[in-house]
């Protein structure tokens, strides 16, 4: 069984890409909605929500982990490989470090992400650890997460929010974009639009999703029965989250509370 | 001495009014910003964690308590109420419910919160319980927490989201708005600007310090030494929010990282 927790239901676009790869195979969520966001929060309190997310998902019979949230990949990957060295833990960081530097034409990377995300710099120390020659720019957006957990797509406010936030990167010359954060990619046209034809974008839902078939075709049989519905946690619910979620997973979907959440 | 909780640091602009009006006393302030917002999370979290919150503020000497969160007003109050009988607990709905009341000319009362105050029509059933015949419009407003936050007061983008927000209020014709959510007031000039001229703001950080400094001038004398500064919590510590704080208490603040918070 494969466990994804995010810190809430964006993380639900890693597991949507996972679901298209690996037909058949089982899958468990832990969204930590009583606790969302991550990004706004200091990197001890995410280190320590990451663990306990990651017991609840072994707990419950997970066998590889996927960290889908980006600002417990940017700050608490070490901290979770330490915990559990015997555990496969993959994360949406490197996966789409490798992917950004592979495209990049003229070596100029542009990273929007949460607050902690860009200011953990941890895509700059990344990027540049693997290529020196590259010139990595961020930008923390943190507005988009609340425009698409209220459903505003393609709100002129939003278009406008999306342009101020890309225009230093702009500026910059980026030709391509890290969409660091699990909400952006349902925002992926109109940042592509805004960000203009010549900039590449990264989704890291898609990179770590690629890596994570990889290493379970090799390593693991897909399962005989094809039940395949991914069972869905969630630390609170409200009937909100299950209409952001469908938005994020690209159908209906149940949300199941989590009577044994970490709180 | 006096505590005051809120899902994090916006509860400041209701300490503001209360150190305005009770110099000399003592206070307590705790923000749970490692569990920020409430507002979109379900009525059972909100109330775990208000209980959680009020029990922090005993354990550290506060005798009067202030829900200074208006989710947790709105939802947890009875709960406050039966858990700690001999605790004098104000909340921030019931004052703005009768300040509303004497204000309003034609009885069409609009009120702006986070989506948990809305949905739980706290106001709409307390303004017609008292007055049958008052007409309430409530809307959600989610957009202006993290618009507040990011400090974006009076940017167009700010003023567009606003005036989005009022519309439906102002079609119903209200002559009263109750600012729903402690981080309304920093925005108070752009919302009174798109409300227009003939509507009169209800703040319920005003209301409710009025009522406490009634209380609490009635029933304890100040403490004679005037070192005045007030202890200010969080159960989570970023430099951010201490930026943000800044904004809502309108003077530079320390904030204590809460080493037994709730968590």
């Amino acid at each position: 069984m494969i466990g994804v927790f995010d810190s809430g239901i964006g993380g639900l676009t890693v597991l949507k890409e996972l679901l298209r790869r690996l037909p058949g195979y089982r899958f468990i969520y832990f969204g930590d909605t009583a606790r969302t966001p991550y990004g706004t929060k200091s990197p001890e309190t995410i280190i320590r929500y990451a663990l306990e997310d990651t017991e609840f998902l072994l707990r419950h019979g997970a066998r590889v982990i996927v960290v889908a949230c980006h600002s417990a990949s940017s700050v608490a990957t070490e901290a979770l490989k330490a915990h559990f060295p015997e555990i496969p833990i993959f994360e949406v960081v490197t996966p789409s470090v490798e992917r950004a530097l592979a495209v990049t034409r003229r070596k100029v990377i542009g990273v929007i992400g949460t607050r902690a995300t860009i200011e953990s710099r941890v895509y700059e120390r990344l990027l540049t650890e693997r290529d020196p020659g590259v010139k990595v720019y961020g930008r923390a957006c943190p507005l988009l997460v609340p425009l698409v957990e209220e459903g505003w797509l393609n709100k002129p406010e939003t278009r406008m929010i999306v342009k101020k936030c890309l225009l230093p990167l702009k500026m910059r010359g980026i030709d391509t974009l890290i969409l660091g954060c699990t909400h952006y990619p349902v925002l992926r046209k109109v940042i592509a639009a805004k960000a203009g034809r010549r900039v590449t974008m990264v989704d890291p839902a898609e990179e770590v999703a690629e890596r994570v078939r990889a290493y379970v075709e090799e390593n693991a049989p897909p399962p005989l029965e094809k039940d395949g519905e991914p069972l869905i946690f969630v630390s609170d619910f409200t009937p909100a989250f299950e209409e952001v979620a469908r938005l994020f997973l690209g159908r209906r979907v149940k949300l199941l509370k989590a009577e044994d959440a970490p709180v």
